[in-house]
């Protein structure tokens, strides 16, 4: 067995992260005790959220502490189990983090049925992203029938399906990207219009795309996109707040209140509910409705996904830079190992 | 009978609102046809929505037309009555603006029984301020037995409402006005803490006032309260969007979106709810709720109410000007004509 690779948090990042912020180190890997597993990582996920963790600020959790292994969702192989509800060759959900192999308690990782679907999906669209995107969208959102839904970064593993599941509920969608490609596959889901956020005529093309004005806008970025939404949406809009990755970077931001009176005023005249979310909320209530509805909709065709799989663990840190400025296409994944079901 | 005086809107404000935007002008008493009922002003109702009116631009509702009399809730007398609904000297609530009589269609008032409550808390604490706080409040802020409250204006008869109600609710209710006397004021209602925003150390008291965070925030006023409100609210906080005072006479507000970037990055990371309404949306399901509730808690004394009464239809433009500035202290109407039931 080779030694275990783990990239970790070396310092927080000041505007855009680099590689100076992560150091790789090798480690032996680690022996299970009592109750506990050896995990061998096939995927990690890479996901906008971790960015904000990396701030010593307060943000959704507490900030990924410096000197330790970055924080993240993975899928992975039981290689060796001390407990009775795991055996080696099993594939589980685990949360261990950017590195290649890790011990846990066995309660602590799921199994995962590689026949049900790719094991790779349970940290995309059937996963975290999945659930955020159906959790924000039906109990924020509410998108009822003939409703315009907007959202952008949908091309992204959050967007694609805030688009598609809006389609399923009757609304119209409208998905935001950028680029022609991105685009070009929003149209292949069945979005009603896709735009690019890059071109010159954006706003124009946003406003000739939404006649009736935006009945829900499922904010992912923030930025130039959301200044273009604001005006264009209706009385009685609904705005699930999810993420806000054209800011992430931003290191120019006012370090106080503003009082935001366009927005605010626009939330006053308009009856305007905005609502910030993180999917954790509604997994008691929600998420085995989310696994029924989504196992069916994949299974007609109706909610598809797309994966974009960047190979070895040490082309993490290159590939999350690339995920904060638009550059993955679809759900971002790191193949940190062999994935024997496939 | 003597001739009708009447309040018109001559021009359009900008900025605060001046005695060249109104003219005042004498007419006949109108008649009243089949159906209708001629209508003698006891309360004139003045409210800040009004001043989002006089704008020639999207609010709640269409701009007030120039050169028509000045729209606002109005408690009268019947005078002559052609509808079987009605007799001389009936009490009723209408909304036929700034004038001292008014022909209106019998069925477009409501009747008001003097020996229920006093008549003017018709368009007060019984009626759309009263509401007002009950709805948004209930509906959107859904105070839970021990979180706190915080209400701006909170010696206005919004504000007063939102804190007394809170409490009724079994939540903390801080009250935040400007000067020592309403201070005082919502201390004697049973507020928790009430607060000066005009004091130098507002900032610090309201943090030394929030020691658990804020749960709901009743937005009235907007500038520099909901400055030192937003780095205090709680995750999951409510803000119900009621008004916005503090800049409805603003020239200087940017034209156009500004991103919030510290609001919307609040929004997010504290899964915060912001909603704008105005009370009609809920009236249907929840006026009927009201009346009753609010009729029990004035009779057991849990709801009080103050008013400020300014005599003479003549001086409501300069009590308006007051109330944006927030020199009203209760209830502001104008008593335009003798009140017999008192």
């Amino acid at each position: 067995m080779t030694d275990n690779t783990r990239i970790l948090l070396a310092s927080r990042p000041v505007g855009e992260p680099t590689h100076d912020n992560f150091s790789i180190e090798t480690a032996p890997v680690p022996t299970p005790g009592d109750g506990e597993v050896l995990l061998r990582t096939i995927y990690l996920s890479l996901d906008p959220y971790m960015r904000g963790r990396m701030n010593d600020a307060k943000s959704y959790a507490a900030p990924q502490p410096l000197g330790e292994v970055m924080q993240g969702g993975t899928v992975a192989e039981v290689v060796e189990s001390n407990d009775p509800s795991l055996s080696p060759g099993d594939f589980v959900l685990s949360y261990h983090g950017w590195q290649a192999y890790a011990v846990l308690p066995a309660k602590y990782v799921r199994k995962l049925d590689p026949a049900h679907a790719p094991i790779s999906t349970a940290v995309g669209v059937l996963g975290m992203p999945g659930f955020t995107a159906y959790a924000g969208l039906l109990q924020i959102g509410k998108p009822q029938p003939g409703e315009t839904v907007v959202v952008a970064a949908a091309a992204g593993p959050v967007g694609s399906a805030v688009g598609q599941i809006a389609k399923i509920k009757g609304a119209r969608a409208v998905g935001i990207a950028g680029g022609a490609e991105k685009v070009a596959w929003l149209t292949e889901l069945g979005f009603d219009v896709a735009l690019d956020h890059r071109s010159p005529t954006f706003k124009a093309d946003l406003k000739a795309a939404v006649p009736d004005g935006i009945d829900v806008y499922f904010e992912n970025v923030g930025g130039h996109v959301w200044d273009a939404v604001l005006p264009r949406l209706n009385t009685y809009a609904r705005v699930p707040v999810c993420g806000l990755v054209a800011s992430y970077n931003a290191t120019e931001l006012p370090a106080g209140p503003d009082r935001s009176p366009y927005l605010m005023t626009s939330i006053l005249t308009k009856s305007i509910t905005m609502r910030g979310f993180i999917q954790d909320e509604f997994v008691k209530a929600h998420y085995k409705d989310f696994q029924n509805d989504a196992a069916g909709w994949i299974a007609s065709g109706e909610l598809r996904h797309r994966e974009d799989i960047v190979a070895g663990l040490e082309n993490a840190p290159e590939a999350f830079f690339g995920l904060l400025t638009g550059k993955n296409f679809g759900k971002l994944l790191v193949q940190v190992g062999d994935d024997p079901s496939r």
